[in-house]
């Protein structure tokens, strides 16, 4: 990706401040300077990735990349959009285990005939997705179980839930970068000759530091022109929420999860997309839930419509097949897109509430 | 299978001509025709197997089996019925990987203490059922939640879905006949010296054409007489539809798969089961779909019941366990059956509607 | 666990007889005293195991600690209380797999980096289970969608049902009994010299015998004291059903089964978790069925509530994924506790009905 794209950065900005109404051109400048900047993050992962291993790189790439997300929806929730902050978290996590997972096998398969990862520690990220869908699926079932018999009781289930999913994110932190990092890390990553000359430490934080702040200012701008520009090519704010926003949001781990594919870097390529669905799922949304409590005009709770809930179960119950045996090929990224299309399908054919 | 049996073919074809009040008997000689049939269709398969890896010959395999249900739900379609082509649909893919593969991994247990397949190509075909599944589930999902709100999305979302199918199921063709034909040979496949002279490739391919033409013939005649026979024993039409219609339907693949695995070709069993239901789910159904739109009284969607859907549910879950490790023994074989038989009952003690 | 804590078990006999209103105090000294009986019972499982495998070892430890709760369930089902057996069966499903195998695979993985377990047996196991819920979702579907249509429906489904799973039971005995035991068999059992002079296996057995006996005797006195004491700490009946009993009534398991994760024998703690979890699935529920039409006030039905039902398919989910790569680690028991400590909110929450 061009360096001279990033020129696109300052107009996004510009026309964000001086002539706020052009929102298909604000969109539009803000996500093409994305696009550079995802690059020059990826390369300084890359380098981060070597130093400490692609399971902290990965982690590192997520965690960075999930900032934005967590400032947007902060004040999204601030605002009481509750809707809107659901449909984003579910639409972050379908979308890195599908389009971005999905992307980077086919990526990498079409240049490889097949490409291998650490087997234990993707089943210990599937494990972990399956954990969230179960934290995600037993308060709508409680809601709809026990309902109303017992005022609080979906409140209180919905807090205590949270706490539950910090303590497991923590315990996966500890686990992936302490006790037991080498499941995270691939066979092959030292043998890797790729990378010309390494960068020093110092170099590859400033630009890892650079290029999330450059990309979390332009998401804020990007988010903020979404839902009108998507309006004007007639879609539904439940689409948007769950789809628009979640690709822009997630095109820097997109971009850097194909970059790693495509050099046979699966292990990173893995740790970034499952890596972020799992941060969104225990520790984005749980945030949410307990800053609800201190930020906004109402508690946000944890229950998802039936329709959202469905979506995220397909997209852990396939994510777990595919990634469950420590090999990945073209078809497999194009299973994965497939669910993405269908559930796309689903949703762009729901109208506006 | 003793080759004089044969001799029932013209037998029922006679009698379904001249007698055709004669239900219970037309069944009967038409079932028993079929054996033989089965049987020399299951050795053509070998033999091109032999040829072109076993993946290759499961898929024509389950292409000519697959061809006559085709003829015979357009048939249906056409008369409108598109209940009986649903549950004919559901019974095959759930016959294939219960009751065909169950025996054949029974059969082949009983003989051999552990039997292995290609653990690849078993996955990536178990990955295609759940997507199958999704595929299933979403439009009924859809239905239920968006329901009447917007005329014409159930209708949209069943043509779209069908076509996403279709190109899946292209590539999947692509995947393991051209680009990864290995995932789907068995290992020992060259090494198995039980076949004493092989045919030349005209004889395979005019025996299995020949085998494949006499039981399509067979198996119309065949469906003709089993909703009648079954009414008269008492059962129901979605019992007949879902388990009756689905065995008769199958007895090719049921034999050849049995055959296989008895002969300790597991992989050749496999992609002949599991390859019948994908081909069933991805191909056919949406065939069926875009067919309507141009035979029979009124389209036909990919709404299933849910009871249908629950039974392919269940069916791919435990077929992707009892497949996730490449081996088996007479235990799986006994697992699937034993599924099969629940959802039997179930169904069996279901009153007409 | 010092042998001193026996006497509260004279203790606890006394209390429940003279002072039968003490129920706290019954009930904790029952409680203790069950801790070095179990811990009495899981050294002889051992030394039974050391003589016929570690499958049949533990086969035989989950036969003897679900004696008790067949016993008490029996006596509930003569009282008519069949949502409390169900609850309990449940709860017993439920525990073994998610408290049992989760407390064993963290106390294992703190004391080991990583420990490994025969694969193949483990996915037979899981696989079982998932039969298991197959078999208790199908007759609330049933239920839900043929309803009354058909008076007498959901009885015959139920021991139609019922029958079958005994079947399966029995022939899941014979594998891994008989015709496979090694897929049970720890690789490295042999080789494990932490026994220091072996017993004879007289003394095996009446040691076993003993403490089965003595478990039951209190576990009885244990269960009649746990509902009234609990409701004096302000728990519902239907938590009490699915948890309390449970974690008493598997606390034989549970001690055993850390036991043997500790000294790194894997392969005896899942056998003796998840296969006590077959055991009360496959054995125990169906038997009571059975039971139900010739004790009890009114046979007892597999119709389980909707909340019992996600929790159990919630548990083998999970369960599945974790023990389908043949190894274990801290957060795998982490993960384990999670699910059921997130179950347990909800059913904390959720009021008498």
């Amino acid at each position: 990706m061009p360096n001279w794209l990033l020129v696109f950065g300052p107009v996004a900005i510009a026309l964000n401040h001086f002539a706020p109404g052009h929102y298909a051109l604000i969109f539009a400048s803000a996500a093409i300077a994305i696009l550079p900047l995802a690059g020059w993050l990826g390369r300084a992962t890359e380098q981060l990735a070597d130093r400490s291993g692609e399971g902290v790189g990965g982690l590192l790439n997520a965690t960075f990349g999930n900032a934005a997300e967590l400032i947007i929806s902060l004040a999204a929730l601030r605002a009481g959009l509750h809707d809107v902050v659901k449909a984003t978290i579910v639409g972050s996590i379908v979308g890195n285990i599908l389009l971005v997972l999905g992307a980077a096998m086919l990526a990498g398969g079409l240049r490889y005939r097949e490409q291998s990862f650490n087997l234990v520690g993707a089943r210990a990220e599937a494990t972990m997705l399956t954990l969230a869908v179960i934290a995600l699926v037993i308060p709508a079932a409680y809601s709809v179980l026990v309902g109303g018999q017992y005022a609080g009781g979906e409140r209180a289930l919905s807090i205590s839930i949270s706490l539950v999913l910090l303590a497991v994110y923590a315990m996966f932190l500890v686990f992936s970068l302490w006790t037991h990092p080498t499941f995270f890390r691939g066979a092959k990553a030292s043998e890797n000759g790729e990378q010309a000359q390494p960068w020093t430490l110092a170099q590859s934080l400033l630009v890892l530091a650079a290029c999330t702040v450059a990309i979390a200012w332009l998401s804020e701008i990007l988010v903020g022109t979404v839902e009108p520009t998507a309006h004007a090519f007639g879609l539904s704010n439940i689409f948007v929420g769950v789809f628009v926003i979640a690709i822009i949001g997630n095109a820097a781990e997109h971009s850097t999860a194909i970059t790693a594919a495509v050099r046979n870097r699966m292990d990173l390529s893995l740790s970034i997309a499952i890596g972020s669905s799992i941060q969104v799922a225990l520790f984005v949304a749980p945030v949410l839930v307990l800053a609800s409590l201190l930020v906004g005009p109402q508690p946000m709770d944890l229950l998802f419509g039936k329709g959202l809930l469905l979506a995220v179960f397909v997209a852990v119950v396939i994510t777990g097949q595919v990634a469950g045996d420590g090999r990945s090929d073209w078809l497999k990224g194009v299973q994965l897109l497939a669910v993405y299309l269908i559930l796309g399908l689903a949703f762009y054919l729901t109208p506006q509430a």
